[in-house]
């Protein structure tokens, strides 16, 4: 198995680090990831300006740009082989409901998808203070890259794996879910900088999530893994039949 | 009607400011745009550093970073009521097929509807070189923003909308389509700078999409307007039958 490895904290995270520790056991890996974080740079891509790769250690190259660029970089520019699997992370915090949207993390392994190359991403959902331990997280990257090279996942489909933080061998088992959903607080804090200009920060806010069963917070509030199959086609099939009644169809 | 409008190409962009001038005939308008190109930079959120609005023309709002931000400052920190429509474009160039999860004309209007105000992304499919004119694009725009002060969006979901280039009036019709697919090809080039150090440079390839019945690369190319209704929710429900007979989900 040639595994390519990337994330969104940037190629020194130690949730990477513990990825490729583990993944090297099974797999001839590489590392492409952003030379500095690139959190919430969701799925951005640099068009406008060249990238250098810098191999920082061996099979470790560090790219000043985005995680999706790396993942493009990874697959069509840096090495003669394609990768048989991309996996994303581990990243520093979850990734669940919404707010896959923003992420880097997630973007990544919907790169590799749209390349064609079977992909996971993966994020520790930390809890408290204190350095995690991400080496459950890890072992569990390594069994679940096995399944994908004995499995075929579906087309145009990747997994977003969200793993409870918990001691070693402790999870509630593996669960299957879906994109669950956010509450969205006031995110915006208005201030005013030392020279007296008015600045603005986007903020947390009061977020919290709607605890559904069969959702992705639901299973790692309850120290499960969470499955997450998740595709590229973003049509809301469902609000077809409404829709078509509109007036805007009917004429023009 | 209160209609904020946004964009990824800049405040400056000619399609956004054709959507103003066209929008002012029956709405207040104000525009937060980024203060300069922000193309490609999908669903990207400026979290570690503060944002500056300034209010460049009356009504007319730049901000130091991307459309994602804009939206969020434009409903939770600039003003103080609370828009009844976002719309984001006229996008210089279309946004269809799996091109959409890079987009930040796109990012925008997903990111009002997490807010949960209503909202399209509107795009016009640049066909050949010269000025493009983004009138018909504009008063389009004003139809459908009318069109939704008297139809509820399903919840979650927005319209992205495509405009093919074609003399005003002359359209097709309108058509409900779903997301097409395009297809990738090899998209990096690899080079030597002027002092001998080797960089890549993410480009085109040979890309193209795939001409199928009902989706919004089919409608725009047959000269109609393409309306596609995109969710939230990434979710593929359709896969959990296969993926719940791995067997990673009855170990652990």
């Amino acid at each position: 198995m040639f595994a390519l490895l990337t994330n969104d904290d940037g190629i020194h995270a130690p949730g990477l680090n513990a990825l490729a520790d583990a993944m090297q056991t099974v797999a001839d890996v590489v590392v492409v990831a952003p030379d500095r974080e690139r959190s919430a740079t969701s799925h951005s891509l640099t068009l406008h300006s060249p990238l250098r790769a810098e191999e920082i250690r061996s099979g470790f190259f560090a790219i000043d740009g985005t995680p999706t660029d790396c993942v493009n970089l990874g697959i069509h520019g840096l090495f003669k082989r394609r990768p048989d699997i991309v996996i994303s992370g581990i990243n520093s915090g979850a990734n669940m409901g919404d707010d896959i949207t923003y992420s880097g993390t997630v973007a990544a392994a919907m790169e590799a998808t749209l390349m064609g190359v079977p992909a996971f991403a993966i994020s520790l959902a930390i809890d408290g203070a204190g350095l995690p331990d991400y080496r459950p997280a890890a072992q569990f990257a390594v069994k679940l890259a096995q399944s994908l090279s004995r499995n075929r996942l579906p087309v145009d489909t990747f997994l977003n794996v969200n793993i409870p933080q918990v001691e070693s061998d402790c999870f509630a088992g593996v669960r299957l879910t879906r994109q669950g959903k956010r509450v969205y607080g006031d995110l915006v804090i208005e201030n005013i900088d030392p020279r007296g200009r008015k600045y603005y920060w986007i903020g947390a806010g009061d977020l919290h999530f709607k605890d559904v069963d069969g959702t992705d917070f639901h299973a790692v509030h309850r120290q499960a893994i969470s499955i997450t199959p998740l595709h590229l086609d973003l049509t809301n099939y469902r609000s077809f039949e409404n829709l078509a009644g509109w007036d805007i169809f009917h004429s023009s």
